[in-house]
């Protein structure tokens, strides 16, 4: 342990780790046993474009993965990151301050279904979204293990979410999301329910040939209905091998 | 011409040709100048599942490819097509007489946003639909001509087609369609707005790594919301040369 991380290392809680997220030398504070981000974190952190300038929402932020992705990789102006569990917030809390990100990241401990009465509306240039993915929650054993909030709509549903996204964005603004390709037709319903038109979507592939487990999707407030569908982002070139496109996420 | 094509040329009219389908001996007649069948069409009745003993109807029929390859393919019990063009439906109809399948495809020419008042309720498990794609018609110089008509919405619109088909399919039975990717959200609302849920889909590509320029739907009437994605169709391997997947299209 050099000096650097044994000053930082008061930030770590039992049980955690920290890891290095191969840009800007940021590090992420993770714990197998509650949150830690997964490829969907990375891949919707490289699909949403944030502008010079721009002030950028993340719902359901976990660790703070996103938000201190999309500081490194944008010229947005300002953070911010709502999550309603203590611990999980907590961790995104310290993660922004070992990068020394305080002034540019702001975490919020708070229920994603009221963000529309936390932020004023028509606030938001963008907002992004890994969600939880799974809506059939019956015969979960443990409803209130973090991984389980994290993975099933237990404290917020789509609707939720696309809800109170309509209210914070501006005309014109965007939300970023990533999902289960499963869903899509409620995905779009409930995002033209909101008028959140989506306006460009990207099927992700395991590998070439292989059905897609995943759907990027950008809607915009108040847009006409056209969608741009890119050809699909394809994960493994063979077993461990990121393909050329994926790579280049962790070398750019 | 050998003495069987002698004996067919009568089904022949000025400007037209007779093409192999390359299925059971099958010919069709076609017109460069009004209607010639394309890739989608193949595409779509290679997508489309008719069970042995079922009933079909193709909407928007254009020279009856569709009923005619389904026939070849399947062991549906009877095959329908509706065509509003008087001209494409005689085609379709001599087509049909060509290849002595008068007992098993039953060519209309009628409206098909009047197909719920020419058929029962409830009466077909099947409809597929190659429908025109394009819904911007400003700036079409001949919107009488029987190309714009295939190709534009100007004597049918995608809400048309969907109700009609809504009211003549049983419930559990399906809508087979392809159309434009850039439409899949108005698509997927139209569909959902008629009680017919979107459970399949694959999108076609030309090229791997390029765009998708088609999109394959299946909905069922009455179905749950649940959407299977397939990888999407590559057409070309490189140019002229297809797929092996398209290739046993035409080889099966």
């Amino acid at each position: 342990m050099d000096i650097q991380d044994e000053n930082k290392s008061f930030l770590l809680h039992p049980g955690e780790r920290m890891d290095d997220l191969q840009r800007n030398n940021y590090r992420i504070i993770q714990n197998r046993n509650t949150f830690c981000f997964g490829m969907d974190a990375v891949l919707l952190s490289d699909f949403a474009k944030i502008k010079k300038g721009e002030n950028a929402m993340d719902f359901c932020t976990g660790n703070g993965v996103i938000p201190i992705l999309l500081e490194s990789r944008t010229k947005g102006a300002h953070f911010y990151g709502i999550e309603i569990q203590e611990y999980c917030a907590g961790m995104a809390k310290r993660s922004v301050m070992l990068n020394h990100l305080e002034d540019k990241i702001d975490i919020i401990c708070g229920d994603v279904c009221r963000a529309g009465s936390l932020f004023a509306n028509d606030s938001f240039d963008a907002i992004t979204c890994n969600p939880p993915y799974m809506n059939h929650n019956h015969g979960l054993t443990n409803p209130e293990l973090p991984k389980a909030i994290a993975r099933h709509e237990l404290l917020c549903t789509l609707e939720d979410i696309v809800r109170e996204a309509a209210k914070l964005l501006r005309h014109g603004g965007r939300m970023y999301m990533i999902h289960r390709p499963f869903r899509l037709v409620e995905i779009f319903q409930t995002l033209t329910a909101h008028k959140l038109e989506p306006k460009a979507m990207r099927l992700v592939q395991p590998y070439a040939g292989r059905e897609p487990n995943m759907v990027l999707i950008e809607a915009v407030k108040g847009g006409n209905s056209m969608i741009k569908i890119a050809p699909p982002l394809i994960i493994y070139e063979k077993p461990n091998i990121y393909t050329r496109e994926v790579q280049a996420f962790y070398d750019s």
